[in-house]
């Protein structure tokens, strides 16, 4: 990241930081253990995508006052969070590093690390229903968040991802399971942050379509990522997903070709951006997908 | 359960079932694996205690037109299901058999058992969001539920008692573990119909109040029936909670110590009710409240 794209993202990624810290319980409240897990994995890094994601929703929509949509950004980082250490878990990606870090289950044990992401997601909507904001407007984001998070979304993404491990990957079933595991609940993230600002009917389909796209390109380049990438700098295990099995782009179509699937997908979504938002109130987005397609981490 | 209130509850049980059929994705919805799974243990029997306490609740506040609170019912019955499941799995409570049929993992492994419960949980809120309410009443109902599955009440409860297997039990731990695993949501579920039924703040209080002591009431019970039960009649293991070493409050006092402490509680429930809802709207929870302590299953 760089430019007026890194200065933007270090500025916002602080509020949220702020405001993640304030909104959740401190480490020595009771019980202990529970909020220290919840927090461990919290705070153990992370990108804070989808919270700046219903920031710059928010502020495209025109919102002024960003401590407005704070707390619905950080109920989306919880839900993030929460599906990141399910996930992990032995049951399901058996993933031991995740942000650098040892898993949630590797340092609480499997039990507390369900409950802690069990806590966070219970937690994101006590954050949305106690948000200083009108009624309709929680509700509102209520019903987009439990649309992304629902069997259409991250629960169901990752139901098929793992019923389709050892399966021969098909264009339809990769796409299938990245737009529910990582794209919904990257569009609800936008969606959100519209929803917050006021924004129209119109504007929030575009929101939606944009970040589903987006949310796919970031899928794709993870899965690259997987495989070229390094550990260090991705701070997870690498080749995980080939070793598993796991459909992947890149397992389907090989590494040049997904990523030049992503670039062609990262110059429609910055068309469409261009004619729905405008490159003046988008340039965040636009500068984005360049560099989702483009990161090395 | 007998007389009038076997009939109320036979009534209500049956409203409250039809509501959870149609409110949740059919067996084969995409992807069908999952809802079978969150099917599975939703109807493999269950007593509908929390959904009927919300009906309690609604009609107590004046509520005439039952169809308004079924989608909270129903969200509550979701709630309760997905904490059994999650209960159940081998890095917590691991336990083999619920509602008289094999535990969830047993059925579907690990993995499908625990997206299961993120997926009730998830459509839960999605339900409440989507109910026909003003959208104050739905983001009441909430808060007043993510303060019942919070770390002050399911989850942390939950961690509690992971963590407190094999520790020698005092009364003051074995009563929070109780009043958040089980009481929170049990007192949630009356509040929550209170919410619907737009009861003022003085009967809401006394609603929570009346559903927290039946709760506790109910899990002391529950101990008793752990101990003393017939594993048909409960449908789940017996005598493993004392196996296991957990915190109980058999293990605390014994058998019959917990019965009178649990009929003496009952008592002061009844007085509290008769002093605060008054006999003839509160009849159902005095009946209740007998049923409980002298329930066999």
């Amino acid at each position: 990241m760089k430019g007026r794209l890194k200065s933007y993202w270090t500025e916002r990624k602080d509020l949220v930081d702020r405001a993640l810290d304030a909104l959740l319980p401190g480490e020595s409240d009771f019980p202990p253990i529970l909020h220290r897990a919840m927090r461990y994995t919290l705070f153990a890094g992370g990108k804070r995508l989808r919270p700046i994601l219903a920031i710059v929703g928010y502020e495209i929509a025109g919102g002024k006052d960003i401590s407005e949509v704070l707390p619905f950004a950080a109920a989306l980082e919880l839900i993030h969070t929460f599906s990141l250490i399910h996930d992990d878990l032995p049951a399901m990606d058996d993933d031991d590093m995740r942000r650098g870090k040892p898993s949630s289950h590797k340092v609480f044990g499997e039990g507390l690390a369900i409950l802690a992401g069990d806590a966070l997601f219970s937690h994101s909507f006590r954050l949305i229903a106690e948000a200083d904001a009108p009624a309709e407007v929680k509700v509102a984001v209520i019903r987009e968040i439990t649309r992304a998070t629902g069997p259409e979304g991250l629960t169901g993404g990752q139901v098929l991802d793992l019923i389709s491990e050892g399966v021969e990957p098909s264009e339809g079933l990769v796409i299938d399971i990245h737009r529910r595991k990582t794209a919904a609940l990257i569009s609800c993230s936008l969606a959100v942050g519209g929803i917050v600002g006021r924004a129209g009917e119109d504007l929030l389909s575009t929101l939606r379509q944009v970040g589903a796209e987006l949310g796919l390109v970031f899928q794709i380049t993870d899965d690259i990522l997987d495989e070229i990438g390094e550990k260090e700098k991705m701070g997870k295990g690498v080749k995980k997903d080939l070793e598993r099995g796991k459909c992947t782009y890149v397992r389907l179509k090989g590494v040049e070709a997904a990523l030049s699937d992503a670039r062609a997908l990262r110059d429609r979504i910055k068309e469409l951006i261009r004619e729905k938002i405008g490159e003046e109130k988008g340039w965040v987005l636009v500068e984005l997908a360049d560099y989702i397609v483009e990161r090395s981490e």
